[in-house]
């Protein structure tokens, strides 16, 4: 793509971390749930090793919630999410992937029980709230469905914990993975989770009040120096070193779990009812055809991927690349792609097709770059 | 904001022209239903003076359509939409607005009635499929929503007409506005219709099978030279000279038909039934709170405002500018604003908090901006 910038209007809406990101340099946008969601700073590379070995704070505010509130909460909530969210507890999050009955992602989630009769499905790029408001309007359910005023900030890599304890205090050390607690900034009550974008350890702080997202933001810079805290985003090297997928990119509604290689979230082998789940047990019964896999693809650096590039095996077509960019610690082209199954095995070699031309690569699990990665440590 | 780039992946969807529109040189894209919109070509004052003189061809791809097909899909598109089509007849157009139960814009695309039993709606950018999907698997109906291989590609200005009769013959002029017929190309029969984003004339053809997309485009601009033609885009000035609204800049979910100006478009006093009446019928009876209105705004020339401003009156918030920038052939900054009722009457003065600092601003009907323009041409 060519060097066009993003045209800034009221539809590409501002965060309410917007005027500290400007600030801090930002140098790239996407845009996600209709919002801005910065996606490098310095540059890829220097953001990724800054973010290995310190700690950063993301505006992930783009990562919008979808409230589901009332008597038939839970059922909906149950009804949507293939993840068997039955006995959900509060203080808990649930990887939930929302499927249509195809069994294709519409979305793939991070549910929050906030409370038994009030979840937020905290969501990938695309507008869930429909989905899910469209069933109760059909079902006639009693329950609102709604986005709240909840902005995550994240604090992400190996001293996000240190800097939180400073700003919050040691509590902050016995949130579990994937569980939250609340702690007090400005007389609220924020939610506060261990999770985030990225496998360098961190937190994300669910602000539930815009007006108080420049107080945030400077509450936990002014105690970042010890930390070499910068700002910072998700980062594509990271992401697809850690075997982090991205709606829309590594798997749209042509796509199913099993597809994707996210079958242990779906409940398929319990009695949990969900939308989704006949097509993916039929799935299961016939055998999928086509599969997400790593690739190692050869030749000098690449940059980013930004179009799918057809993969081919003997001058046919067998797939397309999804994401993938060149990872300094692999000194390699990592990717993912989504491959037909004839070729979605271990070793297999396929050619890509670049803007530079062809390019052999070697289909691998999505999980040897981690392993890999921790071999080279 | 500042000058920060579009980082492009999978997930922004290029079109089947991209690479025709960036060897056009673009300069500024949008991202629409997940997909690349341009948004200005050489300048925004430049595109638009070209536009009101010539024939454009513009990339709408990113106007997605949300197919209905089958059984009940009459049924569903009434019940979706506030314009009534319980008369929708094939080869037309009806802008319809979509809303939730509380009368809140959800999407307002144009329908299009293919067949009896086939719609496709047209839409701005939310994923409207997600709302009509969902709304079908809670009732249960016996209709598919999908989103075909449909991507519009838009000729526009007042030579459009003689251009697309130099490429698809003279059948093209009797294709009466917001009426769609068929024409063949390279073996499809592509629906044009004379409709489009802005109000200099022209036609948008829904291509429905990308593969096609750049022997389209060539088509067209091997016809161009005698038109001037060049590539553009939908235009901020000319979109805000001619009162189009765009959902999300100009309304959203907070807003309902009655509070834009849009009541028209809404079967209020016929037995339709559609989501969102009752709202909108208990709205009508209370009167409305709030009002979209013009606005000019003093002082030099104002950039595209890519954040609602406030405005003030004695020093009190009253409402937000929603889209906003100088209009050359009015010399006059020009704006949309949301105004509580209070102050939404030609005539009345308001400060407007910009970037420059405070400004006066008066009120004045939307269609002002038109009316004006024709009173000095």
């Amino acid at each position: 793509m060519a060097e066009a910038k993003l045209f800034p209007t009221r539809r590409l809406r501002a965060t309410p971390f917007t005027p500290r990101v400007e600030a801090a340099g930002v140098s790239g946008y996407t845009v996600y749930n209709h919002m801005l969601l910065p996606t490098a700073f310095n540059s890829l590379e220097e953001d990724y090793a800054h973010l290995k070995q310190y700690a950063q704070i993301w505006d992930v505010s783009a990562e919008r919630q979808v409230q589901i509130e009332g008597p038939d909460a839970h059922k909906l909530a149950c009804m949507i999410s293939a993840r068997d969210l039955r006995n959900a507890q509060p203080g808990r999050c649930y990887y939930a992937p929302i499927l249509d009955k195809s069994g294709g992602f519409l979305n793939d989630p991070v549910a929050l029980c906030v409370a038994p009769d009030k979840f937020w499905f905290s969501i990938a790029d695309s507008d869930l709230l429909l989905w899910v408001a469209g069933i109760a309007e059909g079902l006639n359910l009693d329950v609102t469905v709604t986005e709240p005023d909840v902005s995550p900030l994240a604090i992400q890599g190996p001293m996000a914990e240190d800097l939180l304890v400073d700003v919050f205090g040691e509590d902050i050390r016995a949130i579990k993975f994937f569980r939250f607690a609340t702690f007090p900034f400005m007389g609220r009550m924020l939610n506060i989770a261990r999770s985030g974008w990225s496998k360098q350890g961190g937190f994300e702080i669910y602000l539930d009040d815009s007006s108080l997202g420049l107080a945030l933001w400077d509450a936990i810079t002014a105690k970042g120096a010890p930390y070499n805290l910068r700002a910072g985003c998700p980062n594509l090297i990271e992401r697809i070193e850690s075997g982090l997928f991205g709606y829309g990119n590594d798997m749209t509604n042509e796509d199913t779990p099993l597809e994707v290689g996210l079958e242990k979230f779906c409940a398929l082998d319990s009695d949990a009812a969900f939308i989704g789940k006949d097509a993916l047990l039929r799935q299961r019964d016939e055998g999928i055809k086509k599969k997400l896999m790593g690739l190692t693809i050869e030749g000098d650096a690449m940059a980013a991927v930004s179009m799918p590039l057809p993969c081919l095996k003997n001058a046919s077509k067998v797939g397309i690349v999804t994401s993938g960019i060149y990872s300094p610690d692999l000194d390699s082209n990592i990717a993912f792609a989504m491959l037909d199954i004839t070729v979605a095995t271990v070793g297999t070699v396929v050619d890509v097709e670049t803007s530079s031309g062809m390019r052999k690569a070697e289909v691998c699990e999505i999980r040897d770059f981690e392993t890999r990665l921790k071999a080279n440590a």
